[in-house]
Order: C-alpha cells, then sequence, then structure tokens
C-alpha cells in the first residue's frame, strides 16, 4: 500500500466561485498509477469548502442562490465587527459545507457518477490563490 | 493492511427516502475479518448522501421536514428550467449534505454511538437503484 | 504502513458547546511518529458533529446563531413528542453537520491553514462526556 499526497494550486474569484475540479484529481490519481484505495480531497483555509454536484451553469447558479439565502452576504457578522475583514459569511459557509470529501477508487477509477463532480467552493469575498491538498491511500 | 471495496444495490423511493443501511455495513466489515482501520461509505450519483442520526420515526419525519425547509421542492431552480426533470431541490440537498461518510472501526466494530445510525438519504423524485460504496481500510 | 486508533474524552456544556480540539488532535499525531497520511476525527453519539473554522470568538457566536437560525431550539420536533427528551434540534444539528472529518498530514504536519481549526460541535441541551475518536493511517 502507498500513501501520494499532492497539492492543486488554483486562483479564484469568490463569493463564492465554484470552480470543477473533477479531472485535476483525475489525473493525479491516473498518475499515481494506484488501482484500489481512497482520495482525500481537503482546502486548506477557513473560508473554502470541498462539495459535489452535477456542474452544470444551472445548478451552480442554484448552489450560489442556496448560499445566499442560507447565510446571506449582507448581514453583519459578530466576526466581521471584530476583524473588519467582512467575510463572516465565507467563513460560516465553509464550516457548513465542509473542507474534506473523500471518494474511494477501484480499478484506477473513481467511483464517482457521470453527473457527479468534485467541486471547491471558495467562499471568500475576494480572489484568492488556493491549496487543494489530494492524497491517495491505495495499492 | 488491506483493501476492500464493496457495494451495496438499494432500490428507493425517492423524495427523500431515508434508508437505514448500518445493518449492510456492519455485514461487510464483519465478514471481511478485519479488526482496525476505516470504514468509507459513498453514494454513487448526484441527488443522494451519506448521513448519520438515530434512526426512529421521529427523527426521519424531521429530517425530511428541515430539507423540506432549507431546499423547498416546491421552488422552480434554474437545473429544472434546463433540464425539464424537476429535481433541481434533490441535486442541492444532495450537495448540502455530502456523498461520503468516513467512520473508523476498532476490535472489529464500528466507532459508532448506540443511537448513530448510517443513513442513506436518497432525494430524487423518483424511485432509484442505488449503488453505494462501502470501502474498508484496515489490518 | 500503521494505524493508530486513540480516543478523546471531553466534558461539553451543550446547546452547542463548540470546543478547539485542534490541540489534542495534533499532539496526537505527534505522539505516533508518523509523517505521512490521513487523520480522521469521528464523534461518537448522534447529538454533536466534527466542524473546521477559525476559532476565535467572534464565528463561535456566528456559529451558534446560524445554528440556531437554520434548526431552531423552541421549535417542536417529532423526536421530542416521542421521547420527551427535548433534543430533537440536537440531532438534526449534528445530521447536517456530519460526525466525520479527514484531515490529511504531510511531513508530520497536518495540512489545516493557519486560521483553520478543528472543532466539537455538541449540540446537546444538556452536558455531557463525549468521546472522539482520533484514527491515523499513515507511515
Amino acid at each position: 500500500m502507498e500513501i501520494i499526497t499532492k497539492k492543486i494550486l488554483l486562483n479564484t474569484q469568490g463569493a463564492p466561485d465554484l470552480v470543477n475540479i473533477t479531472d485535476k484529481i483525475k489525473d493525479i490519481l491516473d498518475s499515481s498509477g494506484l488501482k484500489q484505495g481512497s482520495l482525500t480531497v481537503f482546502v486548506v483555509g477557513s473560508t473554502a469548502a470541498i462539495t459535489s454536484f452535477e456542474y452544470e451553469p444551472g445548478l451552480v447558479k442554484d448552489m450560489r442562490e442556496l448560499y445566499d439565502k442560507l447565510i446571506p452576504r449582507g448581514k453583519q457578522y459578530a466576526h466581521d465587527a471584530a476583524w473588519g475583514d467582512a467575510n463572516g459569511f465565507s467563513h460560516l459557509r465553509a464550516a457548513l459545507q465542509g473542507p474534506s470529501l473523500t471518494v474511494p477508487f477501484d480499478k484506477g477509477e473513481l467511483l464517482l457518477g457521470t453527473w457527479q463532480q468534485v467541486v471547491l467552493a471558495d467562499f471568500d469575498n475576494r480572489p484568492r490563490q488556493r491549496e487543494v491538498v489530494v492524497q491517495i491511500i491505495g495499492e
């Protein structure tokens, strides 16, 4: 069994920027040569999350509206009052969605559905350079 | 250390169908003979999720009402407008809840609480045959 | 490759008690001597969850208010009617947030951001003794 730890660097636009990272993850799995195991995607930082959905323009719009509804951007959060960076909503969205997703693979293929993509959700209110860790444990 | 990857097939009724899959998972762990490690449950597809709660009729009802409140079924979503399958709400619920859950085990037992069950939440608006991957990494 | 399974015991105050457990987790990783792999944090029980956010007083307040808004404490839930323990809201919050978080590590360090802490969210309506499993798979 082997462990491989790689990083993906991405420039994002914020509030939220929903980026389909499935192909980048598949490339890392392909390069590893591993056939069976689990792949964990983890975003470093407290204003972004990893989620999974059918990446098409309608759902990208729906997901943005869902986050706007559940955790509105316009509200004044205690975090903003203390820190003055006005991205309390970004932190809360990231905490609710979570920074980590584990996907099993077998015969060298991620066991995702055809319309099930892995998506980086950068909730910050400004462009960021993001670091996403892709870790494979397998054989 | 070993990796074992199994699939559970389930017929679900949709919108949402909350199915307690704990016993099926325990059976797979028992059959593996492995004593210590982690077990990942992953549902294939973009309109279902894996969650964990005390599986009793009151909470099943409460969970349904929670999803109805957070992401209503009746609303028109952009996904529906584009695709005409009217299950935008199913996709959004699945994305928020997430498709994957990792549970550690030790001495051959999942480290779940007594009232903590693993539940497949099928949010789709029609009956489906679902594939749930159970992957064990352990010794 | 090795698997190490440890437990953290914590006394919590409930409704919700948001406890920063990052240092305890780091201590377990340090003691393991392992350099590369994944660490899973899993809370036993159906009224608590594991999340991740910048642990500062403003966000702790914001997170409490978010949970109060999404899943109010005052509402009568079907679980409460059946069981009389009035913590239906605790179960629902735990199910939505989830009991498990997997964080990769490399060169002996968790790949968390500087302001990204691992937090036990105990949603129960009374003090509890909580058991958090920390499982490391690595080399």
